[in-house]
């Protein structure tokens, strides 16, 4: 039987990897990577520095295929999404069935933890549910992004006993839902947190997480929006991408 | 300067500690430990297996306090949280007071991650805020049960573009959040899923996950519930203690 570990590699910062994912690391025969042909060249030398790292002198291989382009101009989100793995999963089994040797075992590193925001096994699923192909998933737990901006930050995620709900940019700007205080927001490209004119909104924001460009901003939204708009929009310029990641919790009675 | 550093240990399984945690580790003078007298001693015991793992033959020092009683009688749980926390906040202060020297360097293990449902920082801040004391803050992001619990049952927390909430098991007692199709419980004493009568709701459950004690329960939540209660009750009497989490999961169009 085959396997194919998804590897947890954390979300920015190569010591944030588990002792379990570096184990897991040095069980894999093949890696694969789906090349974006990326402007985030930084993004690819961490998944490197990270083998160089933890692998040591222990001989693996590493096998690109070519991310195959989303949609981008179409209306419905979801449905773009689901479009695009399904022409992924077609590009990873493909890739599987040529590259994995019988009792092999493949991996796919994954950013931040693979439980939020990532489609490596809902592709794996896919490529199980129409494939002829067969093997066993392995998942290993990593720090997700979420966890790296509270660390930073040197706070919660939630209130005693309250909940915090995670979300995106996307769904944000559709509104906020009405029964949590404690919201962290990803995936958003549009400073959703500026159109907030909440007087007891506090955001805690932070972008490259663990990275050497790591920036991190907190306070009032109503005070600190127009200089988080301006961190963003300057670092994006320079580096030609930017990822980050915010808590906006609302001030409470209790 | 002194340093306190608050350390996530992840939730169970000793090798999902970070890199970072165990060069963390190494730099710390006193770890304080909170004694409940408890009957988890497995939990006790991981600590120290994580100690003894990781830190070789350096030398530290382990410093015990008394974990003050929570009142458990008390009808506002938040209240009663507060109080609890402002009486191991006065614990702490005398410890670090007492044992961390000139330049040193104190540690807090915390289980999981220290975002989620931890008071570790909160209390710290109070030691801050009411003492004379001073010290600053580090924190290093764990692995937390919520992302255990998605790597073993291999799947995501969120679907495409969807939120996913984390809450109590007493706040869904009072009712589902109405806008979220995936919701994660953690806390939950009473099998308060088992109340869900909803043929469209999924469950994946776990107790005791990265232990050797692990279970793993997964289904619709109409089908599997029993299963999960005995099971449940059954290893509860015979450790005398459980942790478990479960995700939820409505059953959708897309
Ligand atoms: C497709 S999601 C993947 C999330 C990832 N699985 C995780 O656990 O962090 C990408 C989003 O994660 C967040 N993110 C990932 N890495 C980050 C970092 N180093 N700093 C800030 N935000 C980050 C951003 O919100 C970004 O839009
Ligand atoms: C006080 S909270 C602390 C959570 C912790 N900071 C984390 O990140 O997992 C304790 C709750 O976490 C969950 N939990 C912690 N460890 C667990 C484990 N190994 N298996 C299942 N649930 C766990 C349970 O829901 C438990 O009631």
């Amino acid at each position: 039987m085959q396997t194919i570990i998804v590897i947890g590699i954390g979300a920015g910062d190569p010591d944030q990897v588990t002792v379990q994912a570096v184990k897991a690391l040095n069980r894999v025969d093949v890696f694969f990577v789906l090349d974006k042909g990326e402007v985030k060249q930084e993004l690819v030398d961490l998944r490197e520095e990270i083998l160089r790292r933890h692998c040591g002198d222990r001989p693996f291989r590493l096998v690109r295929g070519r991310d195959p382009e989303r949609d981008r101009s179409a209306g419905a989100y979801a449905e773009a999404v689901h479009d695009w793995r399904r022409r992924r999963a077609d590009v990873c089994g493909e890739l599987i069935e040529r590259e994995l040797g019988p009792g092999q075992t493949g991996a796919f590193l994954v950013w931040g933890d693979p439980s939020l925001y990532d489609s490596t096994l809902p592709i794996l699923e896919d490529v199980l549910a129409r494939t002829g192909i067969t093997f066993q998933i392995e998942v290993i737990p990593g720090i997700s992004s979420v966890s790296a901006l509270a660390a930073r930050h040197r706070t919660g995620l939630n209130r005693v006993g309250r909940p915090v709900q995670i979300t995106t940019g996307r769904r944000l700007a559709e509104g906020r839902p009405g029964d949590v205080d404690d919201l962290v927001v990803m995936l958003d490209a549009h400073n959703t947190f500026a159109e907030l004119d909440d007087p007891d909104l506090e955001i805690f924001w932070g972008a490259y997480l663990g990275m050497p460009d790591e920036i991190l901003i907190s306070g009032p939204v109503r005070q600190v929006a127009e200089q988080i708009v301006a961190a963003r929009s300057e670092a994006r310029a320079r580096k030609g991408w930017i990822m980050d990641t915010y808590l906006l919790r609302r001030r409470t009675e209790t």
